[in-house]
């Protein structure tokens, strides 16, 4: 069934710039896009559903490429108590951090972890993305990761939204395996990561590369069992120190390296040149205020494709919106809007895997829109927060928020 | 007619704290709450109208006390350029800042500033905004500031929204009075004030004392016209520097003395014995990536309530969601988010002059409440953006957003 949208003007996001359409006409058929450009260029022909988007400005449906949305628990009284001034110290010793959400998300059924994701995805949508990843990471044994991407893939099922699972066995070592990282990880190697992939549960391999986390030498070798499993790896790395995740996820081709404000020029060029995505977390930055800001420098220079995410988990970035990230990772990077916009189109896609098909508005391409009513491609960076009036479209069918 | 609403813990927000119900009822009669209390105390009696909140969480509507929301254009553009590396100069130069949005709106129709403010102000209700203040000061002529207030009065018939309306017709010297301030202030204080206040479009009276807009004198004479006109006065005030506007506002009993990052020890000892309410604004100073804070201690030592608001404007704080603020005014300026939820609802309904009928849930105040789909209320402070579910009763009447 082939749909006329008109009466717009669209920021394609090809190539990772605006690549603007004025007054523009978009044909979609079936979930596809079938024809793109200038309206007074459309070929004539039937159009049996024709929509006027009312001087609308469309972009690629938002993509959200790093999210740990599926949790037990939230950590807001948390939030409360080290604002009443009790100390992290303080609040590790009553349990706290990530530690009560591996406990919250081992207690919680199948059904409560999808009630409570479904709401945090249905707010993501709200604010116009129409594809998101989803990282396990809260369970960290094999029964509960696997619980976790099973709730991923029935997010995907039941939501009108394009899922990529991502499975983070190698988030935080379990309290079970205190003192015992090496361990842990023959465990995620052997036992998890076969087994979950086998269930078809795993679309990526992630893992974090930190000091309080795992060394380089750990992550190492969860790339190679993906690798063996022919599944392709991102990493969590260079948040709070050096230790070149980085340039490592870029020796493994790695969709993604995460984070990233520690990571230096030499980690840039390795990334550049395995093409290896940077996803900037502005919302993380942000919460925890930190100061280090990721090498905005650099990673121009060396031509880096850079994406924007919402990191959404409930402990160093409760984000409800990719579209306030757009605004921090301007406001706090210095990335113009139109690299933010990049960000969480056409680089995001990238990242996940998916640019052939998701992240621009082109022929070919799968028919994932936002209609917003604003003056300007910007204004998606500029408002603070709130709701912008728009329509959304995934897979050629408008959806009803 | 009388209706009960029930199954709900309360944070009335009474005195400025939580003021926690746990398990409660409450009884609006028309427009008023009749009774609150734990449901297990509920007068027997007939109740024609029975609501099932499924648990969740109510507190009083939030109060936004400090907003430019009617204002011609908006500055996604200025915003965009600046980021490209353009200098404020070179912008300033080519007419904007400011100068750009007077321009916009002068040549705004009344229509066109209230459909485009009422857009804004949809998203701040949708957000869970019962009450709202909006102020006049891109008109800067007594023909322009009318037609602003005029538009401010409409959004209040049209929408269901509780409205306050601020003249600050000294908020920027218009082009026309370049170098000429005190006749600009003449034409304030003799011509302008004298006239919309008889026309009955104001609530009260602002002006923005600072070396970039008027100096501390000039402010006094906007106070003294108020004052003999019987209009409350308020003051954007130590925003850039200390000219001690805050202790000038003081001595006028101002509703609030709003922004307030330099001000001293002095002002909030003056402030305190006033009862002039502490207005800050995260959203700005997270805008601005201001790195001068409050003076948080000394507000809470001296015992000066503090409210806080968005601030919506295009040049400094373009932001559409006051729960966004709260997440600011707990991340930046270290509030907790028990002061950041009574800033936003009791310590801002003294800041409009309306704590005797809003800002709590109380027996015999307006029944103006948002009941949120949360776990705790710092759930309100904590998540990033996005959208909370939950329902908003205006008025004893629950609206449709
Ligand atoms: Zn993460
Ligand atoms: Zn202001």
């Amino acid at each position: 069934m082939k749909t006329l949208w008109q009466h717009c003007h669209v920021a394609t996001m090809a190539n990772g710039a605006y690549s603007i359409i004025e007054d523009a006409a978009i044909v979609t058929s079936g979930t596809l896009i079938e024809w793109i450009g200038p309206r007074t260029q459309l070929p004539s022909g039937e159009y049996p559903a024709v929509n006027d988007l009312q001087g609308a400005w469309v972009t690629p449906g938002l993509i959200d490429c790093h999210t740990h949305t599926v949790f037990g628990g939230n950590r807001s009284g948390e939030f409360e108590k080290r604002l009443q001034g009790v100390s992290y110290a303080e609040i590790a010793a009553q349990g706290g951090g990530i530690a009560s959400t591996v406990r919250a998300t081992r207690e919680a059924t199948e059904d409560e972890l999808f009630a409570s994701a479904a709401k945090r995805l249905k707010s993501l949508m709200r604010d116009g993305v129409t594809t998101v990843e989803m990282k396990s990471g809260y369970g960290l044994d094999l029964a509960n990761e696997r619980k976790l991407l099973r709730v991923i893939r029935r997010l995907a099922e039941e939501l009108p939204i394009s899922v990529r699972s991502t499975c983070l066995a190698a988030h935080a070592l379990p309290p079970e395996y205190k003192d015992r990282a090496d361990d842990y990880i023959d465990l995620v190697c052997e036992q998890m990561l076969p087994a979950l992939a086998a269930e078809g549960l795993v679309d990526a391999v992630d893992a974090f590369c930190e000091y309080l986390a795992f060394s380089p030498e750990q992550v190492e070798r969860v790339f190679v069992a993906a690798q063996q499993l022919g599944l392709p790896v991102k990493l969590h790395a260079e948040q709070l120190s050096s230790l070149h995740g980085s340039s490592l996820a870029a020796r493994y081709k790695a969709l993604s390296a995460d984070h990233l404000e520690f990571m230096d020029e030499a980690d840039a060029i390795a990334m550049a040149a395995a093409d290896t995505v940077a996803v900037l977390l502005p919302g993380a930055f942000y919460f925890l205020r930190e100061t280090q800001l990721p090498p905005m420098d650099a990673l121009r220079r060396h031509k880096v494709k850079i994406a924007i995410a919402s990191d959404l988990n409930p402990g160093t970035s409760p984000a409800l919106s990719l579209r306030l990230m757009l605004n921090m990772a301007c406001t706090c990077f210095r990335m113009t809007p139109e690299e933010a916009l990049a960000g969480a189109t056409i680089h995001a896609a990238q990242a996940l895997g998916m640019a052939q098909t998701h992240g621009s508005l082109e022929v070919g391409k799968v028919a994932d829109f936002v209609a917003w009513d604003i003056e300007r491609p910007a204004d998606l960076a500029y408002w603070l927060g709130g709701d912008l009036h728009k329509r959304v479209v995934r897979h050629g069918v408008e959806s009803n928020l």
